[in-house]
């Protein structure tokens, strides 16, 4: 892991942006140290997703959290895969067309970039918990919805997650979240209408967790309500303190 | 309006209980005055209520608000009605049965209760308003979600409600909840067995409000968590302040 810039608010938060291996990241930090972990995930291009990642990520900073966030494969300046873009163009033709999106694409878009991704995760894990700043419990904060479900099955140093509902779910990850048993908060945006909101239910009903939690809210896919973000600290403080 | 009773806790809470014709209800007031009021619903039956209904009020009055209550009518000690009765009874040979409970059956049960129920809440608003400890803006607070979804349509004095699903509620209140456009927050308990959860969301999508947020936990029909509580206070901090 190695830091390649940084810059420090009028708040004290402390952001660098990093590099693990081919893999660009960002952390912030507050003032207070050592400070336990959100791990924050999102659709992929962090470029694109800085203004909405860095309030999220400052927001649960003024609380005395670090934050982290690594570029998922495939996307922002990280390669392209073939199979991935001709998913993606799948995809599009079917929403276009305004057919149902077959699971078929669905498992091809999706089960790649969770494979990819949540060893990716992991490994980010390993080096940001090495870091003398930074300490245990870790959460987990926001979408891909896939790669959080698969990381809270497969990774142990995840306490708790708040997860994002509003991209695809393949029906295997369904499965994969009856072994899900941390706390969950789920997010749900009611009127997005670029989501599948009886797959998300179905994807709430199916975490096995016995704490688990659904907040649903009106305002479309980008439009999740600022008091989302004091609950979301609160359910952390629950369960990462 | 008649108070009949009189008692001050430890937490400088008063508790009072008055009477209001025939129908006998609860009022809790905090040592600031005025306070904003809070209409606590449920399911009926006062004394059998009371312990929920009391912690629930001075979690709130704790807060800075007022909390008042009514029993419902044909609850606790006020006159049964026939009809209301019948209906019950049929209600509970389909439920034996293991028959699915008839449109029939939910509305005999609930729209007189809901025709009763609404003027009464109402009569209770002009005589605590007229209280010079109690000052507006009004919320509502609790089951019967056909009830609060009623007052919700027809008091323009109430501006927030935080609805408690888990009764059965008729079609026809599912078509007028589209005309409530007050914010909502509503209570749903995902494994509570007596409770059709397809019902309850079906209702929280027909509500016209713009802002409403629906909430699901675990813990059965009696086992939301005691952090809803403290999401309730700011719900209404964010509408009755």
């Amino acid at each position: 892991m190695k830091f390649t810039s940084e810059q420090r608010f009028d708040d004290g938060v402390l952001e660098r942006e990093f590099t693990l291996g081919d893999i660009p990241g960002i952390l912030w930090t507050p003032a207070s140290a050592p400070a336990p972990l959100i791990l924050a995930g999102h659709p992929g291009g962090l470029q694109k997703m800085y203004p909405r990642l860095s309030a999220r990520a400052r927001h649960s900073v003024a609380q005395g959290y670090a934050v982290a966030t690594i570029e998922l494969p495939g996307c922002g300046d990280r390669p392209r895969s073939a199979a991935a873009e001709e998913a993606r163009a799948d995809l599009r033709r079917a929403v276009q067309a305004g057919e149902p999106v077959g699971d078929d694409i669905v498992d091809r878009l999706v089960l790649p970039l969770v494979d990819q991704a949540v060893p990716e995760w992991q490994a980010a894990l390993d080096a940001l918990l090495a870091l003398p700043e930074i300490c245990g419990p870790v959460g987990y904060s926001g979408g891909v919805i896939a790669v959080g479900t698969r990381l809270a099955v497969v990774e142990p140093r995840i306490s708790a997650a708040l997860l994002f509902a509003g991209s695809f779910v393949p029906r295997s990850i369904v499965e994969e979240a009856r072994q899900v048993t941390i706390p969950l908060l789920v997010l749900l945006q009611w009127d997005d209408e670029g989501n599948d909101r009886q797959q998300a239910l179905d994807l709430f009903d199916a975490f096995g967790s016995k704490e688990k939690t659904l907040h649903a809210n009106m305002g479309g896919h980008t439009g999740v309500p600022w008091f989302e973000g004091d609950d979301g600290n609160r359910f952390f403080d629950r369960h990462l303190r």
